[in-house]
């Protein structure tokens, strides 16, 4: 039973075969994941983890840990606020924030920061919760 | 120069190695993706591809296509409407929709359908688009 407050996270590490192989498997071999040179032309001046993929560590936690498995995917909103590099240690948290009377519903927070604390995705996730 | 009505797709079969290789680089190791007979217990009757890997193709077409290398993702959001089942063909349409008159920032519609024609994702997403 989750109640609101109900707080989870993991943390992870992102290195250049991750960034590769999610290049791989998406299909987005946008340069500035990829290439060296062409990054360090554009403001970040360095390669960057794809936005999508950092977001996976929120999808890793709503999926395995809160609330887990049987639970479903239902809306995920994700603002990217700050730049991921290659070799970044990043934590996604999510806290649970409604949850609903008449339907097992819930909305959590989702936050994650690199390892200075720096917020670099914030947003809302809804899942239909696991029910027994 | 994007202009609202321009339109980009991108069209991807997800295999088992996608979703293994995407579980092991986000963490998201959740049996609703990765085991058969957990997956045949719940009410899909099968295993599902991540949430967060099909949205991966939204990202391919907007880092590589439209608006393409250069653009910097601001903000996406998901809504899952229908389950991805391995094996299962999509295809990504990103639509601009609104562009900015005093920024160079853009909405587009962000839709996901499978070889039926069903939406199995929709949403938006914001970019600040490349300035030469």
């Amino acid at each position: 039973m989750i109640v609101a407050g109900d707080s989870a996270s993991r943390t992870k590490t992102f290195s250049d075969e991750d960034v590769r192989s999610f290049a791989n498997i998406s299909g987005d071999n946008n340069p500035i994941h990829l290439d060296d040179e062409y990054a360090a032309g554009t403001q970040f001046g360095q390669r960057l983890v794809h936005g999508i993929l950092t977001s996976g560590l929120i999808s890793a936690v709503l999926g395995t840990q809160l609330p887990g498995p049987g639970s479903v995917y239902i809306k995920q909103t994700i603002n990217f606020r700050a730049p991921v590099y290659i070799g970044d240690t990043i934590t996604a948290t999510v806290t649970a924030k409604k949850i609903r009377e008449d339907k097992p519903i819930a909305t959590f927070e989702t936050v994650c920061k690199n390892e200075a604390g720096k917020v670099v995705i914030n947003g809302e996730a809804v899942l239909l919760l696991p029910t027994e």
